[in-house]
C-alpha cells in the first residue's frame, strides 16, 4: 500500500486527488494538508466525503510527512514548495509537485514569468516533467514530479506529434484555449463569482499567461528547435474541461491519412490519449471526470493550415489525474490504477 | 459474470446504466437496444464511450434477448414493457423495469395517471417495488422489479422514516421538488432546449405529475393509512440532481435528537442514505455522480412543522444506480458493487 | 429633473438603479456612492457602463448628500441607513431604503431575525414600506420608503389577493422560494463561487431567513390576522430570478373562474403584475430583465389546496425596479416612467 | 410611423426584432409573420409579450406584405428570401434580409458554400451589406440590406481598422470565435438540448463554416486584397455573447498608442463601438441585451503578433439591433433610436 500525503488538499486540484486515491487499491490516504482548515473535518469542507472521509485536516508540514508517506503531492500555490523542498525531504520520501516550480529547466525563465524568486534551484535539473506520455521511462525513475499544467498537458499533447514528426512550422503556432472555472481555483475572487462567470466569456493574460513558456519548452525539444507561440486562454461558465484549438502552418501540403498515421503512431497505444475518428471535433464533456485527452485535426487546404484540437477534464488529466498517473508510474505498479473512470455524460 | 440485455440504451437513464455497468466486476453488456439507433456504434451516440464500447446498437426484440441475457433492464417509454412482456420471457431472465409501468399496484390509477391502457396487468401483483432500503428481501426473490421513478425514490427516502413510525401528520404533507434538465429525457422538444432551460426556473405538471400516486402509494404503505399530497415538480437550469424539500406538522412536539434517532434507526447502516450533520442542507452537488442520497431536516416550532430535504443524482439513484442495486441484490452479490463512485465535485 | 444619489451603486442592486435610471427621463444619479471604490471611475467596476457614466465612485456620506439631491437610495447592508439617518437628513431629502431597516414595525421583532440593535427606531412609524401595488397611496405621501425585500416582494404579492380576501387558510401557508445568485450579492464569498453555485441546487436559511416576519407581517396585515408561516429559499444556478410557489388550503371548495376573478380584482389595472393564462406556469426567464411580476395559480381538488406560483426578476421588482416606481410616486410622476423594459428571451 | 412586417417573428433573431421595436419610438410592428404558428397568439410563443403584444402570427406572404408595411425584416432560413424576392416587392417596401442570401457577391461563392442555388441572383449587386460602421452612407439609400451574421460582425468590426491601414499581413489572420447558444436558432435539435450544451464547449464547422466567406470578403475590400482565413467557431454555454479572439502578424513592429490610435480613428465617434482602455479584455457580460461592441488588442513583441479581441452580442448587434440600426439609416431617423439599451449586468 502506497502511503500518500496530500498537502494542499482542500483546492480543488487536492479534492480531485482525494477523489481518485478512494478509487485505487493501492494508495491510502494519511494526511490531509490544509493549512487553511488545520483541524477541520475534511468532510466538512467538502461534504460529497461525508462519511467517505472521516480524517481531520492537518498542517503543511513537509518534514514530518516525509517521515510518513511514501509520497507526497504537493496541490499548492507557486512558490511553496520550492520553498519547503530539502534533500533530507527528497531522501525520504517521493514528491509530485503539482505547482510550476519545477516544471522549467531555466530559472531566469520561472522567475521572469512568475515573479518570485526560486527558492530551491538546485533541484529543477533533477525534477522530470511529468507528462506522461512523452517522459514515461523518466518518470518511472524519479524522485520529483513536476506535474504539468491543465493548459499544458492539453496543448502539447494536441500538436506533439507533428511538432515532434516536423510537420507543422512551429513559429506559426497559435493556441486558443478554453477552460471551466475550477482552473480559477477555490479563492474568494470577485472575478469567480457566479454572477461574474456565468453567461459570460472573455480571454485573460493574453500574451502573458504562464502556461507559456512551459508549452514552449516542451514543445521546443520535441521539435528540436526553439519555439515561441501565442497562448490565449479563455474563462468558460462551465466547472470542468478545457478545449484547445492550435493552429499550425504545414511545412507542406498533406492529406487526412498521413497526419492520422502520425497521431496514431504516437497514441496509438496510449490509454489515455484518443484521437477520434475524422471530422468529430473533440467536446470537454465526452472526457469529463476521466483521465483521457481526446484529439483531433482539420485540414485546411485553403490556408494550408492545420486545425488540432484537444479536448480534457482540467482536473483529471490536467492535474490530480496526470499526478496519480505519475505515481502509478514511479511505484511500477499498472499506469492506469484508479483512473479507469467513464466519462460522465450529461 | 451477469449477462445483461438493456432496451432504450440511448437515453440518458440508459447511457448513465452503461456507464455503472463499465465498472461493475460482475456484470458485462450483451445488448445495447435501440430502436432509434440500429446498427449505429453506441460510441457514435455517446462519444465518452469511444474506445471503451465497440459495440453497435441493436433492435428492442425482447424475446430475443430473453435467450441470451440473465437481465433485461428496459429503460423505455411508459407503456412499452407492459406491452412486450410475457411469461415466457420472465421465465427465462430476470427484469428490472426503468419506466412506471408496473410501480403501481391499482391499475386503475396507473391508467388514469398515465393515460394509457396497461397491456399487462397480469403481472402487476408479481413486480417487486424496487425501493432498495425499504423493499431489500423482496427484491431478492423477485423476477420482475418495477425500479422507482426519481422524484419518487428521494421524496420517499426523505419522508419514510418518519411516516413509518407515525410522527408527521400525512394528511399535511407537501413535496416541493426541484430536478435538473437530464430528467426530462434525451427529446428534441422546444421545452429541452438550452436557451430555454438556461437562466430560467419553472413549475411543471402542477397537481397532475405522475409521480404523485407513486409517492402516495408508497407511503401510504409506510404509515398504513391512505395518503393524499401535494407534489410540485420544478425544472432547474443544471444536467443533473434532484433535491426535495418536504413540509409536513408534526404530530406532536418534538426535539431534533428524537428525529435524529428515527432516522438514524432505518439509515444508520444504510450504505447509500447520509443523514447529514444538525443544520447541514443537502445540496446536489454534494451527491453528483454517485447512489447516494443526503438527507436532513430541520423542525420549525414555531409552525410546528418539520422540513425535510433530500439530495440525489437522479440518473443515479434516480434512474440506473438504483436499477443496477437491484440486480446486485437480485443475483446475490455485494449490494454496492459497480456503485461505490465517489460523488464529483465540482 | 429628480437629483438622485446612490448608496451602495457598486451592489448589485445598486448597479442595478444605475441601469434603470440611465432610461428614466426625469432623473439623473449626481452621486455613485461605493465606500469601496472611492475614486475609482464607476465605469472600471461595471465595464457596462464604459463610457456610459463617467462618474467617479465617492464616499457614503449621507449628510452631504442631503444638501444635492432630492432622493437617496441606500443599496447597503443591512443596519446602515437606521444608524446614519436624522431628521435633518429626511427634511432635506427624501430617502428609498432598500435595505430591511425600516421594513418592519415591532422593533423587537427585527432585532430579533437580523441580530443587530436598530439604530433609530424613531423613524420605523413613519416609514412607508413601498410595495407599490398595495400601499400605492401612502408612498405617494412618504419620505422614507422601506423598499420591499426581494423574496418578499414576491412572495406577498402572489398570495395577496386570496390573502385579503379570505379564501385560504392563513395557518397552513407555505412558501417554497427559489432564488437567481445576485440575490446572495457581490460579496467575495466561497458559497458565491460560480464552482459552488453551478450544477448545485440548495435550501439555506431554513426556518430561520430573515424575510420570513417581513412576509408574516404584510400578509398579517392583508388577512387581518397573526400570521406564521414556512418560508424556505433555495439557491439556483442562475442570476436573476425568483419564483415561488405557495401552497395553502382553501377555506372552502372553489373554482379556478371565481379565484381568478379575485387575482383580477386587485391586478386587472396593475402595469406590472401580470395573472397568466390558465395552466401557464410562471417562468423567471419571462420577467428577467423588466419589472414585471407573473402569476398564476392551481387549485388541487384531491387536497382541497390552492398551488400559487409566482416570478419576478429579483434585481429589478425585487429591488432597483420597485426602488424606481417608489420613487416615481414619491415624485408624482408616471409611476412606469424608466421602467418600460421588455423582458429579454432568451 | 414605419410600419414594420416581420417574417420570421418566432426565431430568437425575430423575437429580439420585435423586444427592440417595441422600445422604438419611430416604428410599429404590423405583420409577426411565422409560418409554424400561424394564428397562434404571439404572446403564446414568447411568453415575455403576455400583455405587451396581443397580435396572433400570420402566414409568411412577402406579396400581401409589402402592401402593407413600408419596411420588412426577413428573419428567414438561407434561401427563403432569395425564392421570394421580387422587382414589385421591392418597388413598394424596403427589406432588411437578416439571412445570408445577400451578402455575398459573388453568387457562386454563396452557392458552394451554401449549398443550395440561389434563386434572385439579380438582386445581389443592389443590396447593401448592412455594415453600418462601414457602409453607412450606401445603407441610407439602399432598398435591399443583407443585414450580416453575427459572427461576421464581430469579426470583421474587430480586425477592420488595422486590415484598412493595411497594419495587419492579411495572409496570417486568424478568427477564432466563440458564441452563445442562441446563434444556433430554436430549431429542436440534439445539439440544442440543454444536456448537451451545459458543462460543455466544443469547435464546430471547423474550416468549413459559412461565416468565413463573408468575413474574407468585406475584409478583402477593406485591405484591398483577396483574402483567405481561418475562421473556427465555438459553442458555449450561454445564451447569448460572441466573443472572437483574432490573431494576426503584424507588418512591422507597432507600439500600443499608434494601434490604439488608428481604432480611435475609426471607432472614435461611433456610439456602438467601444475601443476599451489598455489591457481590459473583452467580455460577452459586459455588453449583453446592447447593441454595442466591444474591441480591445494586445501586442506580443516576443511573436510579432497582434491578439485582438471583440465581444458583442448575437441577438442584437450581431442580428436584431443591427437590423433596427439600418432601419434607421434608410428612414433617415436617428441612428440609435430604440437601441440606447444599457447591457444588463449581471
Amino acid at each position: 500500500m502506497i502511503r500518500v500525503g496530500i498537502i494542499g488538499a482542500t483546492g480543488y486540484a487536492g479534492g480531485e486527488l482525494v477523489r481518485l486515491l478512494m478509487g485505487h487499491k493501492g494508495a491510502e490516504i494519511l494526511w490531509y494538508g490544509s493549512r487553511s482548515y488545520i483541524d477541520k473535518k475534511y468532510a466538512d469542507v467538502y461534504r460529497n466525503m461525508f462519511e467517505l472521509v472521516d480524517d481531520k485536516c492537518l498542517d503543511d508540514n513537509m518534514e514530518e510527512l516525509a517521515d510518513q508517506v511514501d509520497v507526497i503531492f504537493t496541490a499548492t500555490p507557486q512558490g511553496f514548495c520550492a520553498s519547503v523542498l530539502n534533500e533530507e525531504i527528497l531522501s525520504k520520501t517521493k514528491i509530485i509537485d503539482l505547482s510550476a516550480d519545477f516544471r522549467i529547466k531555466d530559472v531566469s525563465v520561472y522567475e521572469k514569468w512568475y515573479g518570485i524568486e526560486h527558492k530551491s534551484p538546485q533541484f529543477i535539473e533533477e525534477a522530470v516533467y511529468g507528462l506522461c506520455e512523452v517522459n514515461r521511462e523518466d518518470i518511472k525513475k524519479a524522485r520529483l514530479i513536476a506535474n504539468p499544467g491543465c493548459y499544458t498537458t492539453c496543448s502539447i499533447l494536441t500538436a506533439y506529434p507533428l511538432a515532434k514528426e516536423g510537420i507543422i512550422d512551429m513559429s506559426t503556432l497559435i493556441v486558443d484555449a478554453k477552460s471551466g472555472t475550477s482552473g480559477a481555483g477555490r479563492g474568494t475572487k470577485l472575478s469567480n463569482l457566479y454572477c461574474e462567470v456565468n453567461e459570460n466569456i472573455k480571454a485573460y493574460g493574453v500574451a502573458v499567461h504562464r502556461h507559456t513558456p512551459e508549452i514552449e519548452e516542451q514543445l521546443g525539444y520535441a521539435s528540436g528547435e526553439k519555439v515561441l507561440i501565442n497562448f490565449t486562454p479563455h474563462l468558460v461558465p462551465m466547472n470542468r474541461g478545457i478545449l484547445v484549438t492550435e493552429y499550425a502552418s504545414l511545412k507542406k501540403e498533406a492529406a487526412y491519412e498521413s497526419i492520422k498515421a502520425i497521431y496514431d503512431k504516437y497514441y496509438k497505444d496510449e490509454t489515455f490519449v484518443r484521437v477520434l475518428d475524422a471530422d468529430v471535433c473533440p467536446e470537454t464533456k465526452w472526457v469529463e471526470g476521466s483521465n483521457y485527452v481526446d484529439i483531433n485535426f482539420k485540414i485546411d487546404s485553403r490556408t494550408n493550415r492545420i486545425i488540432m484540437m484537444g479536448a480534457m477534464d482540467n482536473l483529471v488529466k490536467g492535474a490530480a489525474g496526470q499526478a496519480v498517473q505519475n505515481m502509478n508510474l514511479m511505484f511500477g505498479i499498472r499506469e492506469s490504477e484508479g483512473l479507469e473512470l467513464v466519462p460522465m455524460f450529461p
